[in-house]
């Protein structure tokens, strides 16, 4: 099928999922790239395909768009030659390790730490409401496809924390006094990483019971949100 | 003293430095954000202040510019209010481990390196010429003012491989066929990253004695390369 026109009102939906209000209320979001939809398409969740490229063959329905109408509905400078429509994927109910991001702001800080709570056998992912959205276009594209693989609950994190059964050990940073994660063993956990300028909230720091470090070097303050966040999540798969 | 006038040829000269030619030709660049400058101040290598706020007093020469003139020269969509003109650090010899960069592009994850390489206590740092500029203005803002304790170097790195002394064990990483890095220890490292897309060049994996790889879920193919870089840097620090 051939859409010609910026004002169909297929084009006009995608554009509106640009928008994080659109895309909660819809349940869906956009992915870009070839290789991301594909992984998009083997995890089952694409609804609609729409390409430049009239020889493209799917096992959903496929639209063909002009170029025009690409960098309508793209979110990428250089817009991309393929937009898959997304259903959001369901909360699951989590039993592993978790991480958890309170009021994390940045979408690539996001989607790096999606991709290494993967590698790291972090099955969940728990966003405080005031995170960056989990489907923004730019944590979708640095998560490289790791999205599909990752249950993520958006939540308040003080009834969250309340809630989790005793056979977690609730962990957080503190760069000052936190006890070297090395130092420390534990079965199942759940991991608080803070936002990036200001770190965990006091109330949500509270909950926790082992507050963690990493070595390093006086002249460094901190690390980045996403590299603290997956070196302890390496260190909990590794301990 | 004030600017008012956005064809000041200090302006126009403040203009230029947004493009790295203008930064390679004059050994210049920009740094942004109070806590930034700052730290410039702290490391001696601010020549000069704009700022929109007429009540400010600093040991260098300071000019007072409009809100028109700080968006024109500030790289920011939120335009700073202060903007400090800095002299690029010179190249210093290296001993120390040494983090080299093959063609890493994205500004970020240099930024994210460089904080994450002071913390690991690797002190210089060495960019292939293709990589992105050390003194683009997102790896200042990345870097969180750590680009003022370490050294940047800027060079082919076939010669610089062939160059450096027996005392370093040239290192990089092989997602398949590595030995996981928590196996092997070695005095003194030069470890290699590479692209974000394509990964080390064949020529320079030639060069590498020992190829590493962390452990980690099968159903992730890779990390973030700052990711990686900085949990391989971690790792040879607590080794």
């Amino acid at each position: 099928m051939e859409i010609t026109s910026v004002n169909n009102e297929k084009i006009k939906y995608l554009e509106k999922l640009k928008q994080k209000k659109y895309r909660d209320l819809e349940k869906m979001f956009l992915v870009e790239d070839e290789h991301l939809v594909l992984e998009a398409l083997k995890a089952g969740y694409v609804k609609e395909i729409y390409t430049t490229n009239n020889n493209s063959h799917y096992e959903v329905p496929t639209y063909v768009v002009t170029d025009k109408i690409m960098k309508l509905i793209s979110n990428q400078v250089t817009s991309s030659k393929i937009i898959a429509l997304c259903y959001q994927m369901e909360e699951k109910n989590y039993d592993g390790n978790i991480i958890i991001l309170d009021n994390l702001q940045d979408p690539g800080n996001l989607g790096t730490i999606i991709r290494s709570a993967v590698a790291f056998n972090f099955n969940t992912i728990v966003l405080s409401n005031d995170s960056v959205d989990g489907y923004n276009p730019k944590v979708v594209r640095s998560s490289e496809g790791m999205l599909f693989h990752i249950n993520i609950i958006r939540t308040n994190l003080e009834e969250f924390l309340d809630n989790l059964d005793n056979t977690y050990t609730k962990i957080t940073t503190d760069v000052k006094n936190g006890q070297n994660i090395k130092d420390i063993h534990f079965k199942k956990c759940a991991l608080v990483i803070g936002n990036e300028g200001n770190g965990v909230s006091k109330k949500i720091q509270d909950k926790c019971e082992v507050k963690v470090n990493l070595k390093m070097n006086n002249n460094c303050e901190s690390l980045n949100a996403g590299v603290a966040a997956s070196i302890l999540m390496y260190e909990v798969f590794n301990g």
